[in-house]
């Protein structure tokens, strides 16, 4: 079993990603936007997640095409069919066996991120990056946009809800993979 | 009239470019190289030749989709088709009017390049870049991309002998410009 991690994954990624998320980018366009995030994709698809497969390993991913879906095809406005022909092309058609959303109100999430910054909070936060700074009513979109993507595709893409403790969050993945492994 | 360069008109551009050339990222995917210089493009687009067109202005740029297409599509062997379906999303659908394509031999071209970086030329030069670098054999892949673009859109795209000295291949473009703008 692998666990693997995006963009971070890649020494290209890490550099598209420190320009995708750069709050001095205020100019970014959200198509740029888009197209950055499936480039950074791409390179992990190649780089690590297919090596990964083809040795047999099952890949763990923190975020894959269902987030550009969300975010910048219904959260930007661009429309789920173009942003998943650009990343089809991107990942040649890579698709999750299983994706956990873990669904929680904007305004909850945003202040556990901030709470989570730690002591020093204000500091690390400073605002949060370029896309958690967007407006709660953007985050409001990505959110529907997540949640309707799980209702055309429920048996791929599994809710668990994450206003639970650390402890049950973490049992309800669990249960979700182990069943999953199981052929359930 | 205005003249655009192309990705080094935008701040954004300039950072995806830097990151595309740099002879260093062996590791970069062509699905990668293309969905970046289609992400630069998009930037140059919204931020400087739509409301350039907007205001009436006739934008110069030196390269746009069909260099994507040669050069990712044949050069890496992308195919035509995928790398115009992501470029036009990238632009939406934005083509130029007049195309002009300045044809030469890969090893002639090179050599120019190699000379034109000057006296202290072997430093400044220093190998070529990322694209510079590859193989006789991609270069030509890529010219016969672009000659079977140009065969393929007599009408937009204008092939001229890049052999001929600066001041006939200066006069063979601003005919071909002249003419377009005359209406011919």
């Amino acid at each position: 079993m692998q666990l693997v991690r995006e963009p971070g994954g890649t020494r290209i990624g890490e550099r598209i990603r420190a320009l995708l998320l750069d709050p001095g980018h205020s100019e970014l366009a959200p198509r740029t936007e888009m197209l950055l995030f499936a480039a950074a994709r791409a390179q992990l698809v190649d780089e690590v997640i297919r090596p990964a497969l083809a040795e047999g390993a099952v890949v763990v991913c923190d975020r894959y095409v269902d987030a550009s879906l969300a975010y910048q095809g219904v959260g930007r406005r661009l429309g789920i069919s173009i942003v998943r022909s650009v990343n089809d092309i991107g990942t040649g058609g890579l698709v999750p066996d299983l994706t956990v959303l873990l669904d929680i109100d904007p305004e909850v999430g945003l202040e556990r991120a901030r709470r989570d910054a730690g002591p020093a909070g204000g500091e690390r936060w400073g605002g949060g990056d370029r896309l958690e700074r967007e407006t709660v009513a953007f985050h409001r979109r990505v959110r529907e946009g997540f949640l309707t993507l799980a209702g055309n595709e429920p048996r791929r893409i599994r809710v668990v809800d994450a206003r639970a403790s650390v402890q049950d969050v973490h049992r309800a993945i669990w249960d979700l993979v182990a069943g999953f492994l199981r052929g359930e």
